[in-house]
């Protein structure tokens, strides 16, 4: 599994609307898995389909409505739990099952009560069940990010050899640094017997803020699948951003890596799934915020209309944004603010602009942005004060 | 500079305030910086003095009211700027001037029509200006993220020798990975004269999401300062945040590096810095988001409540945060919903809570959360139809 395409599995069916007040209804979630089916994402997470009947119905119904992407279900190590979500599955097209355990100390011992052999023969119990069910098993080692290596390079032999398709090693809690989480996936390529026969998933929490370079570090190691949301949702502080890891791979085109995802919909979609769950965006989110394309300092302002690329990396366009919005601020520069007036039709010679510059400061120093329409009546002040018309 | 102390500048007065509808005045710049003194900051980044007449009286009356903190004025490479940020710090107690120009070849030909060698001179003068007025004088190389590294040691080494006592190496774009930001400054660390006796510094945006993640690939390759703001605000995408930066170091003792920072203020200063720009902090934002600590899934409320390091790798309490707010939804287990039934005087039998949770998933389905009066009603209609009490 050396080659460079990356699979996205989206899980903001699951792990995103897994968060205090993003419960969605059967029809939201349609509507959601049929845009992240045509934006094209490799597996959707569907639900958690033994946890509660709203969840296995919309599992069932995204069975059936989804035509492109494998469509899973996540279970414990549970044969219930398998047994449901295979029913909740019967209609995908490709229906993928995603049963695990957690494999560090901390969660063997209080959440299990058990040992590490125990853990182990119920990793390989599970998978085998789940197969006989359907040929796409994923199976999670939960708290990988805390789990010794050469145990949980033990682990993961044993549910390969159960027939697992693909190993997902969870950074649950959002410890790991990217280097740490990137010789964790590097150790595993190593040393879990077969490993070039499966795909190795990365799923990583955003609780120090490093779950999209976890997601990278892992990808560069040797992984070849990321588990993300659409907005970086879920649980606590939430997942790796689907639209950072997107465009991260496409705008560093020397890694030889590429999704198939479509990003001119990423915003659209970034709207709908903020809109549905009632999760805001902060204006600061990167590709997806109101400000990710804002440029509002005088410096920036001035490089970006003499040309583009000297702070922009990414054509907004290319994700869906229709334009890079120039905002006026006590901050802005003279350029941004002839730039502007130009397009309202007014055309300054550098002692107008001086001027109206001077006006403009003290205007803007009492408000946080300037409008358009506060810029004629600028325009009219400095006219009528100094007769530069 | 090889200890493990790294200095925590903080930006939010100057990249934070430049973003669209942030702009604050001076009365509530002085109740930020004074919250960023006791925080425990080493440098604060107050303004760009000659930018705007507001912009110099806050970096002035900012100098007089800080007590530990340095006090950092920005400019260009621009002797007017230099001259009016030295009279704006006139009252700091440790005054520093921050001023620098762009290095990337996108930068020298489009933002200043100019050459490579020709940058060098004005990087070498706009130093040693700024040392006539303070002894401490940082230098940025704007674009130093896509500056080629054997160019950049050479502008870097002539700041050094003009005098600069701190070299910031920004990632202007946001565009670097952390493996590649992190050779930059290992880069710079081997090749640039006498770097032994100045600080490296981390200047990173947010674009693709990896603003923290470079920062910390910079440290741990030898820089020793953090430039940063609280909630991670900033042109665009944003800089690295604060509360992130200072978590990975403190939950992460054997990098064997640490800050002065006391992280217990971080939530409240988060909040007061939201209120006064406008800025809403996203509920998944790593540390000082409403959800950081929120656990509503099944298992993972199920976890913590057996042990909390199950799911929590920091006691928000450590940051100020009062309690790890336990919320219920249509995802939630038995065991949470015991946990809150108990808390609110309910002891339950497994059978009733069966019953009970039975009741409780019907209801939950159809709402986003179920706060604690919904669940005394959920008990008084278990306890009707079924006759439980």
């Amino acid at each position: 599994m050396s080659n460079g395409k990356v699979e996205i599995f989206d899980t903001t069916l699951r792990d995103g609307e897994q968060v205090p007040g993003c419960k969605l209804n059967t029809v939201q979630k349609l509507k959601i898995a049929e845009e992240l089916d045509s934006l094209g994402v490799d597996v959707i997470e569907a639900g958690f389909p033994v946890s509660s009947p709203g969840d296995f119905k919309s599992v069932q119904e995204i069975s059936k409505l989804v035509k492109n992407a494998s469509v899973c279900g996540l279970t414990r190590a549970v044969k219930k739990d398998i047994e449901v979500a295979a029913e909740a599955l019967k209609f995908a097209k490709r229906p993928r099952i995603h049963t695990g355990i957690g494999t560090s100390d901390s969660h063997i011992k209080y959440k299990f009560n058990s040992t590490r052999e125990e853990i182990i023969v119920r990793a390989r119990e599970a998978v085998s069940y789940a197969k006989n069910f359907v040929d796409d098993v994923e199976f999670y080692a939960e708290d990988a990010g805390r789990t010794d290596n050469e145990y949980l390079a033990r682990v993961c032999t044993a549910a390969v050899e159960a027939g697992a398709t693909v190993l997902n090693i969870p950074d649950t809690t959002g410890y790991c640094l990217p280097e740490e989480y990137g010789k964790k996936i590097k150790y595993l390529k190593e040393h879990v017997k077969n490993i070039d026969k499966v795909t190795i998933s990365c799923h990583c929490h955003n609780d120090l803020g490093l779950a999209t370079a976890n997601a990278i570090a892992g990808i560069m190691n040797g992984a070849r699948q990321i588990e993300c949301t659409i907005n970086g949702i879920g649980e606590r502080a939430g997942n790796t951003a689907l639209e950072e890891v997107v465009m991260i791979l496409r705008q560093h085109p020397t890694l030889n890596l590429h999704t198939n995802i479509q990003p001119k919909l990423l915003y659209a979609l970034s709207n709908l799934v903020s809109r549905e769950m009632g999760m805001f965006v902060q204006p600061n989110k990167a590709i997806v915020g109101a400000n990710a394309f804002a440029h509002s300092s005088g410096i920036h302002q001035d490089g970006v209309i003499k040309n583009r690329e000297t702070y922009e990396i990414i054509d907004p366009a290319d994700v869906g944004v229709t334009e890079s919005a120039i905002i006026l601020t006590a901050r802005s520069g003279r350029a941004a603010l002839a730039y502007k007036a130009k397009k309202m039709g007014y055309e300054l010679t550098k002692l107008q602009l001086d001027i109206v510059y001077a006006e403009f400061l003290n205007y803007a120093d009492h408000r946080k942005e300037v409008a358009d329409t506060d810029l004629h009546e600028i325009m009219s002040i400095s006219f009528k004060n100094r007769a530069i018309a």
